[in-house]
């Protein structure tokens, strides 16, 4: 049955909507503000409002007929309702959103949590495409450090969904704390806010003149592109990025202790750090699992970028519609 | 078809060996010094030797239609050969055992690390019984700290077989260095051979008079077990013994952030330190990944005990036979 798909990533601060044909295609992709102060109801229907607007824009005669909505936090996979979205206010806890939009929409409607729907995402159309029994584990590294891990080709969700936490190991036992109210987690050593963080540190201690002469001495442009841009000249700024590709390193050297994967895949804004990231993440799993077979662990770039949590909820919608 | 399964732990001192039935319940078993120094020939023909006067010995009529082998180490699943067998002699190398022994025995022979077997075990006879889609994480915490995932009833290998390495997980990233080559491994932490370290430093310090008075100060004689036998008496032994604990509890955090299995088993000669493990562990999940649905994980100890590697073995024998 040929028909159209939506695609939702659903973000503490916007809404991404794409309509996808059979193939995966985007035809018609755009964002609005989530709003999140206005309530769930609100929300949900700016959501259903901007999918119906996609729609019509492109004047399409095939019917909807899957909808897959990536999801900050955790969601009961089976009934589609939110459990634990921590950037998103408290109101947001089960909260139906699959039963609400499956009737608004007249077609089935499924949720998961962004990152393991971005590694769906990764499966169908990035890195998977060519390896149908791709064993993967995808780290989403930006404001936070989301998961998802595939095995033989199939996302391993764990009863509730909640498989896949890979930014929420412990890394540093006695490490500073973290949102989910651990100590140590990568989450709180490595994230986008995690390294701005220590950019920001070194900028204000005066040990990273080119980093403040880039910013202007504004600690709200620091991101890890910026500290990036300047490794070169500020060699604290690229040891505090070399720091977090380490945390990074163990996480995943963890992971393939555990699972073996073919493929470690990384996205999100901190994968910006290019190289220095994918090459010191190889190295500590060859030196830190090298009694393994670690050469045949590949550590790659997220073939999607920013697009990841967007083609993931197109993935799901594909899902949605045929299983 | 009926016939008898033959189970063979080989470990770096024994060689432990059951012939069971198709039921699995074991007929006869009996164990040999493993004599590593002799070579891998002759070792292997005193593994067929004692498979032969076992099933001799129980006036079997049946055939032996398959035979299941627990390896101290890496080996090569698909073609039965050892690679990285860090407790016998560096001879033990690309030895193809499965081939070997096949041509003696007359029956499809099988290799498999012993804590992945004694995984395929716990599955088979021991908490998996009545859970034929369990999840679960073994932790066997011996000499040294193995492990085995089972992924919804079925043993996760990974490419080789090397998936399910536990204990090579980094805890403390620049902790004591482990027999891997790598920094703060859970095996260079919580193995039985590390607490008894931390047992020994105690009693030489004369901060453990208690475990020094049981022992006579012999350091020979400070495992887990005697180090629980005290744990009332010396806090510090007390302590030592906690400190691993929790290690154990950060790396089964991890476990649950990645896969969030149903179980997590704790067996090997450390689970004899009992709740203050099985407890110890159960608080540090909560703790550390406590914004999972963490109630559902439970910790438990192996139902098979001392018995869990040949177990797993006649368990392998079984797949030999019949996959």
């Amino acid at each position: 049955m040929t028909g159209l798909y939506a695609g939702v990533d659903l973000g503490g601060t916007t809404i991404k909507v794409a309509i996808a044909a059979a193939d995966g295609d985007i035809l018609a992709q755009d964002q609005v503000s989530t709003s999140s102060h206005l309530g769930p109801s609100a929300v949900l229907n700016s959501m259903g409002d901007v999918i119906g607007r996609l729609k019509s824009q492109i004047a399409a005669t095939s019917p909807l007929i899957g909808v897959g909505i990536g999801v900050p936090g955790l969601v009961d996979i089976e009934t589609g309702t939110t459990k634990f979205l921590p950037n998103l206010p408290t109101q947001w806890r089960n909260i139906p959103v699959g039963a609400i939009l499956q009737q608004r929409l007249g077609c089935p409607v499924r949720l998961l949590n962004d990152v393991r729907a971005a590694t769906l995402g990764e499966l169908r159309f990035g890195h998977g495409k060519r390896e149908p029994q791709l064993t993967m584990a995808f780290f989403s590294i930006g404001t936070g450090v989301g998961g998802g891990v595939a095995l033989k080709g199939d996302l391993w969700l764990g009863p509730l969904g909640a498989a896949g936490e890979l930014g929420h190991q412990t890394i540093v036992p006695d490490g500073p704390r973290c949102g989910c109210g651990n100590r140590g987690c990568l989450e709180a050593l490595a994230s986008g806010t995690a390294i701005a963080a220590q950019g920001v540190r070194l900028m204000r201690s005066g040990l990273a003149p080119a980093l403040h002469a880039l910013v202007d001495g504004n600690a709200d442009r620091v991101t890890t592109r910026e500290m990036t841009a300047v490794a070169d000249q500020d060699p604290l700024v690229h040891e505090a990025l070399v720091d977090a590709a380490i945390a990074i390193g163990i996480a995943a050297a963890n992971v393939v202790t555990i699972l073996h994967p073919d493929l470690i895949v990384l996205g999100g804004g901190v994968a910006e750090m290019g190289t220095l990231l994918t090459d010191t993440v190889q190295d500590v799993i060859t030196c830190r699992v090298g009694m393994f077979p670690t050469d045949q662990v590949r550590v790659e770039r997220s073939l999607l970028g920013e697009q990841a949590g967007l083609c993931g909820a197109v993935a799901l919608a594909m899902k949605a519609a045929h299983t």
